[in-house]
């Protein structure tokens, strides 16, 4: 239990809580999946590490485990078959609690310490992680490197910072003394210590295993709770080398295993439900859809819980300096991912009568033609397809492309992938709808669907997209005006309704994109979730501050 | 909404931000009830106000009001009379949602420049709410000043701190820049905002209506919600007094009345349930007792909810360096306000075989018949015992103190009162168990009555108090022990049980002492309650920032 990890990652620790104060660019871990950075071999080791899982079972030194279980199947049609251990949740738990202890009894240094040097060996092994992401979730081996490793690793460390300064915040000591009398006074010396609240459980998602859970994960364990991981049963992977990582650094430091573990399951027979309503369970993070969110909400009983659920975003398109800029910029954002990014923006509102740009006066239909134009040309390419569109991660997204009907503007038909014969795609679908068409609209619809609305005004557009975030939640909203007027006007009402707003992208930044560090990501402020990652009070629910007193007599008087 | 009471009042809330850091002594009103301090008439002023109130309407500047309500009664037996208005809460609540758009647009210096005169303003009338405070809890007139008065202010004005370090802990502006080429940027201008969740509600208790309430009070207004306080039936003048200021201040600043308001009710016809329910309330500070906080804790819906419930509070007896230095404290810790404070001892732990002293070895009935002498003697002269007991709040403790029977060391009979022949009073009642009499010792037996119970073994008593604390919960625990063995082993089960530990008090200083700025009251982790007062976790679930990010375009490069 020394705290040589935490001189040694300490420099890091300064860095990020430098850059959590002052909120610009900042990132610890490199995201160019580069042989210069990450070494010559560590694309070939990822690729060999990754190869080693397929088939085959996967070690954790966790207790209270039976039989293996797990039925991943990667959308780019490879076969995965890798096994996990099935634990036996009353035992995990129990081993869990017992584990606590060391842990929670631990200086504050060392937990911090550990979480770092587990950090950096997930770094470290980030070509290994992009391809457990890749064939897991769908995503492009890029963005499978950048969002499933480094912006992952980013979004760790900055939770952990965030609760390093929350747990420093109270000194672990100090005098209070106070005049009572003329010459009298009471002294008593305090202590205050960090108690954590037990054990947490992070529910991942299946479109970010990794980036999505690493906050909850990594704040959790520093303020000296135990952890259980849940992956989504579609994507235990990434998360189970996540975890055997953590047992690794921890049994190094002495501590148990226990102290992180993996629950693995099947769509078939899901054991979150059992998680959450377990009484030993104290903290709850959750990244899923709505209505599982709310159920978890709802059920958490006595657990503090953070929640990263769904929204309908939208784009409000008043007018622009450069259509072409605009366009581009919107048509990548619409086919990153195939769409299946919580930030991807579902609904764009244009005002029936056309905008005003560098091009003059451009109609509805040519605005809307643009986007489209837009689109194809990302597409126009089989390699460039491919790499930004990935695959569809779940068998029901494509079903949906499939069966959303309308006005179509753009098919959504499956795009043939050039690597892998059997992955499952689906191009970006893109219809055409009303304002009053507001009832199908407002719903949600996962995946690379996209409506482009045609509405009385600027003035109605910010209407609907602040009333649906509102009513639905919104995680990003897009702005694209000349008119600082109507910029403070959407900026007023998307705040109100709890949705940041990314004013005229153009160029290399997409309205998808939340940055560590900088980007708050998911407001609290709508029912999109009721956290955001990260700030304070991502991190001040998962311990308490305990104090003792005690009285310091008086030395005695002497008479003179 | 000029920031010139930020201005005026920025010393104190500096002086307040460095004493939350440090957390030694620190008060920012003075306790003592002096002409000197508060000015020569401060005394008559207060009784003349408070002898207005009587038999009158207590006039409030709120909309949404039909008819009056009120039916408060002093536990000293004087007619109070006192009529408030009757909120009709779908308008009261509609007016507070308009009223909200200008509070939440206002700076947060103006906010917390309004917070600090209102207190400023509530110190100054420190007689008249020490009167009101006396006349509905039934506290002593000194506690009453200092509980009701300046010790409130502190802790309103602590939870102003911490509310306004938390929302500028994230700068409202910053560039963020990434490097993407060799010569390419992209730049990105962020401003982020604070966004309150809207309408907080307050809910008081019956014994300290404005020290338990001011926390949650100043901390949901200072981060931009409206406030509706709503005062426990049998405590509401203080409050009263409370939102009257509060309004004041803000309609002299420009503000709308409704931004605080006052919902009275009766306990014939309590409105508390149709608040807690209401959709529109977005933030609940709850103080009072345990079932009804549980039922607040389940059906505030997508409120954030803060309580603070009760408890059983123990007391270890190891070993004592001084035994009547001993005795006479915990006996005055007993006796204080009549056993009506949260923090109060209920279970005293002593070894059956008796404990060390600086008068050799003493028996349990020698160490018993010690704090019973005690007891005795501070009840011994009338004025004495009628200033420190005070009166018995609610007609229900009263029956409980003479309902509780056993093997009764001190009876608690009523004291004749000198000043006010009609006050309910009970004195302490002392009762002798044994460790196995759990069941009984486990409850909470709210007002004058002591368990002291006979156990095995210090060791016993660790664990009694500890596991009866993270059943039931406690806010405080009394230790006495010359042994730092056992007090490390005491400290370290207390705290982990949630509950905060006073060692060896003795003199001037008791252990149902709370002091703002540098204890923590309640911890937030046993049953006793969920939040404490006052934290970073206790203001920043009371608002959400949100960021707007606009696309900087590069400076054209111009070619050599």
């Amino acid at each position: 239990m020394s705290t040589n990890l935490f001189k040694e990652h300490e420099p890091k620790l300064q860095d990020a809580l430098k850059a959590i104060q002052e909120r610009g660019f900042f990132s610890a871990y490199p995201e160019v999946p580069s042989g210069k950075i990450y070494g010559d071999t560590a694309k070939v080791d990822g690729q060999t590490a990754f190869e080693g899982y397929l088939g085959n079972l996967f070690a954790l030194a966790q207790s209270g485990s039976e039989g293996t279980v797990g039925d991943e199947t990667s959308p780019y049609g490879i076969p995965m078959g890798t096994q996990y251990p099935k634990s036996i949740i009353e035992l995990l738990v129990a081993g869990m609690s017992e584990s606590c202890i060391a842990w929670r009894n631990a200086s504050i240094e060392t937990r911090v310490g550990i979480a770092m040097e587990i950090l950096d060996r997930l770094n470290k092994r980030s070509f290994e992680m992009a391809l457990a992401v890749m064939h897991t979730t769908g995503q492009g081996f890029m963005m499978a490197f950048q969002a499933g490793g480094p912006h992952a690793q980013d979004r760790g460390l900055e939770a952990v910072a965030y609760a390093y300064k929350a747990m420093r915040d109270c000194p672990t000591e100090t005098t209070w003394k106070k005049q009572v009398g003329r010459d009298d006074f009471v002294t008593l010396d305090k202590t205050f210590k960090i108690v954590p609240r037990g054990i947490g459980l992070v529910i991942g998602c299946s479109t970010f295993p990794t980036w999505n859970t690493y906050p909850g994960l990594f704040s959790s364990l520093v303020t000296g709770n135990a952890v259980v991981v849940k992956p989504h049963p579609g994507a235990i992977l990434p998360l189970a080398i996540t975890v055997q990582i953590c047992q690794d650094v921890l049994a190094e430091q002495g501590f148990s295993a226990d102290v992180v573990t993996l629950v693995a399951d099947t769509s078939g027979q899901p054991v979150t439900a059992e998680l959450v309503e377990n009484d030993d369970i104290n903290i709850i993070d959750y990244t899923g859809g709505t209505s599982f969110g709310d159920w978890v909400e709802a059920n958490a009983g006595n657990a503090v819980v953070y929640t990263e659920k769904s929204g309908v975003n939208s784009v409000i398109i008043d007018s622009v300096a450069q259509m072409r800029a605009v366009s581009g910029n919107l048509a990548f954002s619409l086919c990153l991912y195939s769409g299946q990014m919580c930030t991807t923006p579902q609904n764009i509102f244009i005002p029936k009568d056309g905008i005003e740009t560098d091009e003059g006066h451009l109609s509805f239909d040519e605005v809307a033609g643009a986007i489209v134009k837009g689109v194809d040309w990302v597409l126009s390419d089989q390699g460039r397809a491919n790499e930004v569109l990935g695959a569809i991660q779940n068998e029901v997204t494509a079903e949906r492309v499939d069966n959303t009907t309308g006005m179509v503007l753009r098919e959504g038909s499956p795009i043939e992938h050039a690597m892998f014969k059997g992955a499952r795609t689906r191009s970006v679908k893109i219809i055409q709808l009303e304002a009053n068409d507001k009832e199908i609209f407002e719903q949600e619809m996962f995946g690379p669907i996209v409506y482009i609305v045609a509405t009385e005004s600027t003035e109605k557009s910010i209407e609907l997209a602040s009333s649906i975030a509102m009513e639905y939640g919104a995680i990003s909203c897009g702005l694209y005006s000349t008119n600082d007027t109507v910029i403070d006007k959407a900026f007023d009402a998307m705040t109100l309704a709890g949705v940041p707003v990314s004013c005229n992208l153009t160029g290399n930044i997409w309205v998808n994109q939340s940055a560590a560090f900088s980007d708050f990501h998911v407001s609290g402020a709508n029912p999109s979730g009721n956290a955001t990652l990260s700030d304070l009070s991502f991190v001040t629910g998962r311990f308490n501050v305990v104090q003792c007193r005690t009285f310091v007599p008086e030395p005695k008087k002497v008479d003179a």
